[in-house]
């Protein structure tokens, strides 16, 4: 298939006036080259939803590092949650692997919400019926597999961004936007997030009503370099 | 101190001709705030180098995820190779920890190579003698800490940076591309990661001789929104 290039964008903000997330997401190099995004959204808000997603993602990321397979390692999370809360604690968990094997992006879902994937003027809304981690034993993700192709653009969120707006009775629609956002134009995955979360953000008057994640990966033909670039930018307040 | 914002940008390339990278660095979230980058350069190069400094970055971020110091978890991490390979493979370490209760990055270093600090004109070379780990039980870092305040960058690389040109008898001297640089100007982190990465390379004619990774973090004043923002471009061949 030749040369191409993945970019992934994450845009992520806090629940209004609450410090700690109840999001996590870490995006890590995977044994075999390519590349995994591990998002985990813990149930409720502030310091005890971030422990667990942080555990969660911690888990996935330490078994995918040691060649576990996504689908093995999101249905540990689980029973790792399971048994340290013992049943009463629950947590959404993505994972999106860039396998440069197969040629494909799997997507690892354990989320009652659905993902986007935008193919030229097509957008399809993946939601299977998919359960959170945590609360259930043999808690099994649903796992689709789609192939790397230039021009294909994946969006993953956490569901802050699809309750926003639903206080005042005017919900989020996300494939509303990414029409919008991707008519006659061909935006990157950091407009993408960028332009989903602010939107949320506005629906809730500016203090979102939760924690929101969005991540976007985008498949476009090599044209650059061979350099791998990494940017974070952390806003903080520091004490 | 108020609001700042901190970016990192990181660029990463192989050496000529060999698919696995020897230097592994991740950023992760710490669990009390802020952000850890952790880069480590394993012996030699391809797989086996990969595995070892995967090993290293692995056991630290896992350790940091704990709670541990970062100076403790540069420990287990030397313990760790040195039993694991019998004191027979090295590794540098370099962790750079963005700490928000005490407004300082922490600079742990395990490498004979230094680190730059630029604020406003001043660059300075930070190179007290600091030895990979591996080879020796009770090896310690050399801990580093620096006050976060706008203006401020810091950059860390692993040695195939310096040793670029080196065959043609044309080293780079990284003090001296920074200062040109920052000349009347105020690049961006990965504007700064990009050149001297690219100087590089270019020293070695377009063949990197060994694997390079380069990391600037800077600190600005807050401007924007409080939206954390991350984004990875990863070049990809598939088979």
């Amino acid at each position: 298939m030749g040369g191409m290039e993945i970019q992934i964008a994450v845009a992520k903000t806090n629940k209004y006036a609450v410090t700690d997330s109840g999001d996590t997401i870490e995006v890590v190099e995977r044994p075999n080259g390519g590349l995994s995004v591990v998002l985990a959204d813990g149930q409720t808000s502030g310091r005890g939803a971030k422990a667990v997603s942080m555990m969660v993602v911690r888990k996935v990321i330490g078994l995918l590092a040691e060649g576990v397979r996504d689908g093995a390692a999101a249905r540990a999370a689980s029973d790792l949650l399971y048994t340290e809360k013992q049943g009463k604690v629950t947590s959404t968990l993505n994972i999106l692997s860039v396998d440069l094997h197969t040629g494909t992006v799997v997507i690892t879902r354990n989320n009652p919400i659905p993902f986007y994937v935008a193919r030229g003027e097509r957008i399809d809304c993946i939601g299977e019926e998919s359960k959170s981690i945590g609360t259930a034993r043999n808690t099994r993700p649903v796992i689709s597999e789609i192939p790397l192709e230039p021009g294909m653009m994946l969006v993953v969120y956490t569901d802050g961004l699809v309750h926003a707006g639903e206080r005042k009775g005017n919900p989020m629609d996300v494939c509303t936007s990414l029409k919008a956002m991707r008519e006659g134009q061909d935006p990157s995955p950091q407009a993408v997030a960028d332009a989903l979360l602010s939107e949320a953000v506005n629906l809730d008057d500016g203090r979102p009503a939760d924690d929101i994640s969005v991540v976007a990966l985008k498949v476009l033909k090599h044209t650059g370099d061979d350099v791998r670039r990494m940017t974070v930018r952390l806003p903080v307040n520091v004490r």
